[in-house]
């Protein structure tokens, strides 16, 4: 059974699974575990780690459009190298203060890979879900697409040229990659598009899929126009040079992992969901009916991303 | 690094850790890593394990002297087997539902063992630290110690007897042991002494260590009756049928994993704190001053038990 099947049922056992973020009364909850194999490309530093796995928590919670409190973190690892432990807990907490939570420690575990479970709690008296989008709403994005795709590369890059990790200009390049792949939370830009928003949810995995689990949670389709979707500057210039490759939208759509916001909203609160979205809002299409399924320029999108921890 | 030297470097880092469950405003919030090799003995049903996990993190928010209102879990394992997976969630929601707090659901992810990280959210305007015992308050513990310990020893006995887990008598001893392992959080017990508590904490690494721990946290010693520790019956009984031996009052003091409240309060207190707790509510001893540090009928309680997760 994979990771989607046993989710399926768990939503048939527990009426709670399925949006973002857990509700419970008005707070918000979210848990997220990240491990070294499929989510820590060799190179990514604890820094960044801690940065990322408490931001990929904190993500959620701004997708159900709730202010984020707090986020703790087990962390696991065969040891408990100080410099690292130091380092993974500063990133956690950075990335706490920079949406306005505290992070409040957490557990220490030892294990045969490093191993994190990241868990945060957002407040809201009013969350945002998965499925109140309409035929006539348009769909928006936050930020653009592409950043964590764009990480992978250069840490595969700096991978293959130094397997150990020291020689310039590798290490630049791994500086950059652990750069882009520290993301900022959208908490700020949730709570702004709470009031205007229909649906909500992050782009973890990929725009394609969100828009599938959109469609499903809602009950509608999605028309997405290709040349709208805004691809982050570092994902086109690790390309052909060519800024709009296929490939390049290709990865901008699927990859995932970039922790964007994707929302739906009418079409007249558009101006104003703008001016009060601390971040660039980019509409990339329209809410259809669920018949007319996801479309590109008319062409279906699969429902293809990234699932998380598959091995 | 051990665990308990990373703890310490993390105590410096961050103003959180310390206590059972962090504290951010009226909330409480724990985390807690288990896994296989180290947390669940050969045996052990995913129903228990959901429950315990879960149990676990619940246990240190009923140690806060708060309510528990919520709980998630991140679960992994080489493959989603949905009986497996229903039996954990079972588990869990089932503790929760015992204590009064939700179970929302968490995380799924493909991992080399099975790895469970849970966490608790309780409420409370006042919490129970461990930091506010005096010398003359006396130091009580709730239930009874020894469950655990005395499911170790039937987990390792069903294993020896039958590595296959399937022959009778062999699956009744897993019985036992599975239903003692699943113990129950003592939130409405430490909702009941909150109000008479000066300090208070879980069992979970064993009273030895929970007594060192209050002892610095309080800056105070205790002084402890060997005769009155309460053992569990199930403990005395896996020995050589003295109820007390030495080796069985060694076991109830540091094995640990019990998830019972130790708890300090005034003397005068300590009828009323009966009265409203809903479980049996046992004085062990008294606190003393910090230069006579943690005695056992005079002789000195060396700071043994379990730490969690060493490898």
């Amino acid at each position: 059974m994979d990771e989607r099947a046993a989710l399926t049922l768990l939503a048939e056992e527990l009426e709670a699974v399925g949006d973002d973020a857990a509700i419970v009364d008005d707070l918000v909850v979210t848990t997220d575990m990240l491990h070294e194999r499929t989510d820590f490309p060799p190179g990514t530093s604890r820094y960044t780690a801690g940065w990322r796995a408490v931001g990929a928590s904190l993500s959620d919670v701004a997708a159900m459009g709730a202010e984020a409190t707090a986020a703790v973190a087990a962390y696991a690892a065969p040891e408990f190298d100080p410099d690292e432990l130091l380092a993974f807990v500063r990133g956690a907490r950075d990335v706490c203060e920079l949406v306005g939570a505290r992070y409040v420690g957490g557990d220490l575990d030892g294990h045969q890979e490093f191993t994190v479970t990241t868990t945060a709690i957002g407040h809201t008296d009013d969350p945002v879900l998965r499925s109140g989008a309409s035929p006539g709403d348009v769909v928006c994005v936050t930020g653009n697409l592409g950043r964590s795709a764009a990480a992978l590369e250069l840490f595969q890059r700096a991978e293959r040229a130094t397997p150990d990790r020291t020689e310039k200009p590798d290490a630049d390049i791994r500086e950059r990659a652990n750069d882009l792949f520290r993301f900022e939370p959208r908490v700020d830009a949730g709570l702004a598009l709470a009031s205007h928003a229909t649906a909500m949810m992050d782009s973890s995995d990929g725009l394609s899929r969100s828009l599938h689990q959109l469609g499903e949670a809602s009950g509608c389709g999605f028309a997405i126009e290709a040349d709208r979707v805004p691809i982050a500057d570092a994902l086109a210039a690790i390309g052909d040079g060519d800024e709009r490759t296929g490939d390049t939208l290709e990865r901008a759509l699927t990859f995932g992992e970039d922790f964007e916001l994707v929302v739906t909203l009418p079409e007249d609160a558009l101006e104003s969901a703008r001016a009060a979205c601390p971040v660039p809002l980019t509409r990339v299409g329209q809410v259809v009916d669920r018949e007319e399924g996801v479309t590109i320029d008319g062409d279906l999108l699969p429902d293809r991303g990234f699932t998380h921890g598959d091995p």
